[in-house]
């Protein structure tokens, strides 16, 4: 069965299962002080920054919640969009375990913009003591609305964090589908970043994702906050080993491209119809869109995907493990609805 | 010197004062195991509710703080306008010290509606585990713009609150004017509320406030959380004399009603003017206005007042320790500059 | 290559493997919604408790952390020994995530014992609000010396806890090996306990632990605290797979059996040696010794085993994976050198 | 009537009074920006050091509290005794508010030695990440035993934590007890310091403390945490006040020895009985004693002093508005019942 749902309810992918199964052979140090381990990492720093720090955590909300924790101290806040994820789909775990403030602003196709950051910035900032200390922006590449961030819009969204003082984390949960769109190297896209949450399982991995600091200032300490953070996997290199296969020959890229080209093909195909609109440009392996209201019942059953809670939008999110054909049978039977 | 800036660059009443000078003999249990404290808490209960349960603190801040923490597990939340001093200037303290999200709507003249709070309510419930669990509304009473809550807005608060399964806590630090106002007894303006923050500095103490557990089942084991809440001060004694005092014969309500009326006669010449423009109606010790640009740092050198940062909008609060001749002499200054 | 290291170091079973290798098929539904952890839940159900409420998290400092978290409230505080995973090696996670204290006694061979429960209780509840309110007893079954509880002393942990009205946690993290030993099926061992920290990596999985609740009221709300607590497995279907294959045909106690007979044979044989010392009985896959120092270093490089941190404590732990013949060849080795 | 009860049964110092009083006048702006708060927090860094962050807090808890919050990171733990205030008798404010861990050592006299510094340090420490990082350790002064540091203990435990790179805290809430004992200037004995709970309401204040940090650079942002910690009294003239006239013509040491000089003469008459047992030397206004039994209940009635909970100690606590009399009165007693 496959579906258009999430790429949560995608498979692991073969090569990175193969992984699992090669790495599964006798003792090895625990705890991340193994071989893989530190291959894992390495390959990593070669392919985003040399000077990176790299550690291992179970799940993305981890990823932000723990890079979070590392950067600001308790009065400080982080200023995000009222649809990051780390705002609405972490159950106030930032809050929780940072107990630091989210300080929000509309989104515009799911991106903040230096005017908002600014704008945010001095209504927290002109209260002194009163009011909590902004001192890290956030942002999700791709967003929460599949919409990527341009490298010119990351310079100036880094900008505006020079000026302000502001240390700049991303939630790279789909970094690669937003690095495969634009063309652009990973590297590329995380170097005006502090620290960053680097998607594992949505890319094709059964769980992991990577905290990253790009600034190793910021990791100061960040192996005691790995084990604190409920994050110390024992068996550590059964987490690298899913990594080194995804960053081994641009793994984690082609199967991102794939996927980015299945979802416009999809969208493209979807929006010819009459009554299909799409909310925000198909820009990675997800997008969103109203269908007409007839279609939704019997499309889902198809091919399943999600309606978005309270509302009537879809998405579509195209996973490493969806081929062309069910594309091509989905937009068929779409056909026939029309 | 006298302002119109804030209760809290006021004096503290001579009636208190005087309750601290007597109450300053000799030896008495510490921590609220002396006289003064007990007869103070059954005025405090007598007045508000036979069956609350009530305790003293140190701050708003702290009162507003603790009442939440006792109320909600890590995971639920809150439900407060974008206004709320809880969400705009405690520095972050309910995510600090409680972890728990706020979930804000913009006000309406300072007030929630029930309709914002179930709308916010669908919002963060339908997402089930992935987001928090809204559980306590919070509402300010009078609200940070000076209006107040109708007691019929305050009974359909319930009805929505009671339908999604929701405590009510009140922010209370100024209550007193807000039932001078509405000329209702205070027990009658909390009879809905499940916590309460109750004022005490602004009201014309030195320091303190309480909080009253009008839900006695929500503050089991406080008598923990005062002490781990910071807030158990060892010479009780000298926290309670005070609010003894200010519930003996209604003095809170006495100078919250000249306050008020202070307040209105103020609002009522200033907006005669051309150019004065007042942002909500004044319905306590506290009014918000626009001014002609000109005027302001002539009227400010002669009785201040704040203009809310980032913004060119006059905040009036009158005091209990201000009298009619410090109004008049303002107005008449106003009109010089007319 | 295997080792005595730890049961961190071992590899994951083949039979967890495969399960592994089999739920990698199409698309399921995320976060648990999926077949596999539904069968996977009901299993373990039936072996511990058909009103248990099981969740799977990821590692066992998460697993103790979140049943602390879901049992307690902050003024709230934890009863275990001064030798508790939870005290010594989780990186403070209980405070830091869950806010309480600790309140430590010396162990007996690892154990608490029902006098050193009630002697903390009385050291702490004597301050009333000015210590922490006891309220949960954490045993480690098996203890972190390798030692099991028998169920008479549960009962009698459980009596004493009736009587002081305190919950009971069970770090279970080797419960396998504890039934193993005694002889007694799981369900036995656990029937006095509230909530359990169920093992999964230590007993051959790849990862994942379960927070189990015995006690079904203590689990309200726990779907939020899953996913705020970091622990919320977007790929549920593939933690789910290996607890199902650890329950099906009693893998979970054969392993365990397995590693237990080891253990005791390589202890048996080494107290045979002058200069060797057992400091307590060897009950499980772990025992520690003090070994003739000249041996350490030689007995290493053959099979590697901890020398306990600052001290010369030398551990024992025997995993699934290790053959009765990597333990005549270790007693070999050591023949040589006495 | 006058107690040997507590410092915290005591009244507030007439000169104290009288200050609260003089400082009624007017409006003067809130929250520390006043004139005599100015005044205040100078002449505490003359006496104490030049370079000194002074900020006023509400109860000695919030001071030992916010001065851990303001120094540790939340995988960082504080060394102190078993018998620590912040240990004992805070109610798990330290874990619950800064989500650090207390390692704690059995006390010599009340007092940490630098040897127990070094083992529990070490302790910790070589468990790397699987453990918390010591990072501060935690004195008071005087003890919670009335026994006081000496220089020379003061300087070989700062010795001991530029070696492991710990920082220094202390608990003074009897700071000028311990100055007048030793007849050393107060500044003499915090130069080793980083940051200091400075007492007041022991000391005869109504409230107030203080948290100084000698080492500013730990003061950075701490405006925001006297706020978000609860502690930003709006009226804060009035805490300021007493401060000031504490500190004006060393009004606080004067008192202190007027009070350790009570406390040697009752201890010198006490221990010349037979069957009266002093604990420790009586340094300080407070010392314990094993009374006979059949003492505790006549003196008790007459004048009111404290058996510790869960033992048989009295402890002897002399306020300063405790007169020789009153000490000449209880010892005459103590002669008819010996």
């Amino acid at each position: 069965m496959i579906s258009f749902a999430s790429d949560n309810y995608a498979s692991v992918h073969p090569k990175i299962m193969q992984a699992l199964v090669d790495a599964n052979h006798g003792h090895v140090p625990a705890y991340g002080n193994d071989e893989i381990t530190q291959k894992a990492i390495k390959l990593i720093q070669q392919t985003l920054s040399e000077k990176a720090k790299v550690w291992f955590v179970g799940t993305g909300t981890a990823a932000n919640t723990l890079a979070i924790k590392a950067s600001l101290r308790s009065y400080q806040s982080v200023i995000c969009t009222d649809s990051a994820h780390i705002q609405c789909n972490e159950t106030g775990a930032p809050e929780q375990w940072c107990g630091v403030k989210l300080l929000t602003c509309p989104h515009e196709q799911g991106k903040l913009t230096p005017e908002a950051i600014r704008k945010v910035y001095n209504a927290e900032a002109c209260w002194g003591q009163h009011a909590t200390k902004p001192r890290l922006v956030s942002i999700s590449q791709t967003t929460e609305f599949g919409t990527v961030y341009y490298p010119e819009e990351l310079s100036a969204i880094r900008a505006v964090c020079d000026e302000l003082d502001l240390l700049l984390h991303m939630d790279g949960c789909r970094l690669y589908n937003a690095a495969a769109e634009l063309n652009v190297p990973l590297e590329e896209l995380v170097k005006d970043i502090d620290v960053l949450s680097l998607g594992g399982t949505k890319a094709g991995l059964m769980f992991g994702e990577a905290v990253v600091f790009l600034n190793p200032e910021l990791a100061q300490g960040f192996e005691h906050l790995q084990k604190q953070g409920l994050q110390l996997f024992s068996k550590m290199r059964y987490v690298s080993a899913q990594f080194l296969a995804l960053f081994t020959d641009n793994l984690g890229l082609d199967l991102a491209a794939h996927s980015n080209q299945l979802a416009t093909s999809l969208a493209d195909s979807l929006q010819r119809f009459d009554g299909v609109e799409l909310l925000y440009p198909a820009e990675s392996n997800m997008f969103f869109a109203r269908l007409p209201q007839l279609w939704v019942e019997t499309l889902q059953a198809h091919t399943y995907f999600y309606i978005m809670p309270g509302s009537d939008i879809a998405r579509f999110v195209l996973s490493h493990d969806v081929q062309q054909s069910h594309v091509d049978d989905f937009v068929e039977k779409a056909k026939q609805l029309g």
